[in-house]
């Protein structure tokens, strides 16, 4: 079957998801992302020419100010020049069809879209569409996927892991819901875990989410029980109030991150969480804060990852 | 009588409206709009340093985000430093005035203001208020003008027939609502096309539209006989729902553009649209993606011709 | 005790407050100023390399698209990366703690914040929260703070006066809720001015406002004699509404300042406000605009003001 991301020679083309994107492909993109990183300082991250006169549009059909900061940082540490669209409070509403904004904006010139839409397949229906010489990343569509997290995800798990083949990895909450937890298991079996767990009640978990190649579990302390890396999950506030849920206090007791639980884990386990967090509903703040947390990393590698997949995409040579 | 646009030596100090604006000006603009089509490859624009270190503030009194995107892209492609400022939420609603808004923009330093107002006649406002250094383009005010609109409809028009003084160009639909067709009206004639015609209902046609040297015509077929040229114009919801129009079906019916009425046309005759598009009402999709349409050009060319105006204004030499 | 604003060597590490800001301190922030505006024509202000490679985030957590664009116009012209905040609308709306958007921000490479918000003491806040190698600017804080804009009061005055140790200066209007009163008295203090004067109705001052060392007026005609200063305030459309003014016709009769009002000053008096203007409320357009108004030269100065203020913090050797 035709592979949408990548063209003709098996190269990167778009990043749309996770989900069969072969292992080599997520490799070159944290051993890029690496590069970005100064390895005596990793806050540092230096500016560089690589998108210089490209231009790269970040439409948000959905508004996220934080994932258009990364973006937006990530493109102008590749010196390109950003536009930011926020298309919801335009020519959408005035009848114009998604696929004539989108030939519009590739008129003026446009090098890269990178796309967030409520609707699940957006980014792929903008890949299928544009030129070949316009490339587009997802940045979150509906509940199908989120891959530039997953990726700042293996990113962190790599930088604190070495390697990922003897790995035990728990994905705990909202797995349902979640565009985050369905890109990070694919990246996650794709790199060679062997063990992926997902830890949720039953009505917060896809049915037939075995499928995926995942261990289920109800329970925290059997799910948490000697894995390496813990991966939280944001409950969204809605999913609070509806329900799916008792309350949030009831999830907290039973789902939510404390230290009690996490001494579950094996020693050195990491604990990851793709943010914004919910302090007291699916993460106690000891832990957030704590010396096992590399929440805060999580971000700072984020723009690294961002950076490569651009420059990866757009930027040629380095 | 002084022309607000032109200094004393007759160079352009500010694009407020394509009435009056000389022939040899317009011929300028599309000339140096030429130059920064890659001619290889019409879709490259090459960033040049012409306004690096100036100051293009985008002040949008009315949200316009198409708009608004094309002059911050060609700002960028100039290595200008672009401020967008949306001041239907800003200073004007805290009780300044108009004028001293842009006094407090003027003493921050900028080179160029690019307006777009909902009241005919803002643009020319606030160039008459601001000192001589200090350069002023018309992004749309009220009723009245559109000149960049016009401007890059002529370049390609130019593009595709090469000359004007042999053509009859047709504009269709609400030119009485339509500062697009006042702008293209004025540029059409100054520019030396012979036959210029409006086709619309009675309805949406100013009273008086002969005094503009325009032929006037309510039935498609007879009006689009012959022609080499189709403008076709948007159709703003907001008169699909009012008295003027009895339904946008009744409208599609007898103005929309179809392949049926466009065969009325000479066989290489163009269609143009200024966007955004409502496909079946003004326009059949046939028609907008077909052969003919040259749509996605225009907005192409829409960001030299902008780059073309700001260089001459504010960019000196190139 | 320790002065959250200066690091162990007594340099400039964020700018909260003028309260506490040694004069050696204000003394360099004006000093650099001045090189950046260029000495034949104050107007020009160049673009310099000092913030290359640098990011400057704007977090507006309360809007004010003016002092925004200042701050973003100053960065640019310092070639720094710029990134805008309107965080209203954003994360903390889904539940995260101002201190996770900021640690989020921080990971992200910020270099420099810019913040303002509703809250006084929220810059302190993240001041204190941050690491060393990241610096705050108060862009406002509730009633309590607004330093760049004292600051650029400041060189504003000694612009025109040369001196501050020979001053008489007046603040007129509603001291109690403004903390650019607050700033400019601290300031003025701080530099030698050895009269301040505060001009208000009883309802609009502070109790115990006599404790910052100035001298109470509520008649605009003695406090008005001989000074060398007129700072006007803003009068917040809500305190006309509310109970503590009869009216804004009554409050303009009492305290706008006419030239009737303003014949009691120096004859070379200057009068100064931060906008934006209420004409017809505290200010007649007769002297907004009249000779002895510099309102327009503050703005002006306020990019060189903060422009400096952002290359001591960050950028190093000039």
């Amino acid at each position: 079957m035709n592979n949408p991301q990548l063209n003709k020679n098996g190269e990167l083309q778009h990043l749309l998801t996770t989900e069969g994107l072969p292992a080599r492909i997520m490799r070159d993109i944290l051993d890029r992302a690496a590069t970005f990183l100064d390895t005596t300082d990793g806050h540092e991250i230096k500016k560089v020419p690589l998108l210089h006169g490209k231009s790269v549009f970040n439409i948000f059909f959905e508004n996220s100010t934080r994932t258009r900061t990364t973006f937006e940082i990530a493109a102008k540490r590749l010196s390109a020049d950003v536009v930011n669209l926020n298309i919801g409070s335009s020519s959408t509403s005035k009848g114009e069809t998604l696929l004539d904004t989108v030939d519009n904006l590739c008129a003026m010139h446009a090098d890269m879209f990178v796309v967030r839409h409520a609707q699940s397949g957006a980014a792929h229906l903008i890949a299928r569409h544009v030129a070949p010489d316009i490339h587009v990343v997802n940045a979150g569509d509906g509940r199908h996927a989120h891959p530039t997290q997953a990726l700042l995800d293996m990113f962190t798990i790599r930088h604190y892991k070495k390697e990922f083949h003897n790995l035990r990895v728990a994905i705990v909450g909202d797995v349902l819901h979640s565009r985050v937890a369905r890109s990070q298991i694919h990246a996650l079996t794709t790199l060679g875990v062997p063990e992926v767990r997902v830890i949720a009640p039953k009505t917060l978990l896809p049915t037939m989410v075995e499928n995926l190649g995942v261990q289920v579990y109800h329970d925290m302390a059997q799910g948490l029980k000697d894995v390496d890396v813990v991966l939280m999950l944001r409950l969204q506030n809605e999913r609070m109030q509806g329900a799916a849920l008792p309350s949030a206090q009831e999830y907290f007791k039973n789902y939510g991150l404390t230290e009690e639980k996490l001494a579950h884990a094996k020693d050195d386990a990491i604990v990851m969480h793709p943010g914004p967090m919910n302090r007291g509903v699916e993460i106690d703040s000891r832990v957030a804060d704590g010396p096992r947390s590399v929440i805060l990393s999580q971000v700072t590698f984020g723009i690294a990852v961002r950076m490569a997949v651009m420059s990866i995409l757009a930027g040629g040579k380095q």
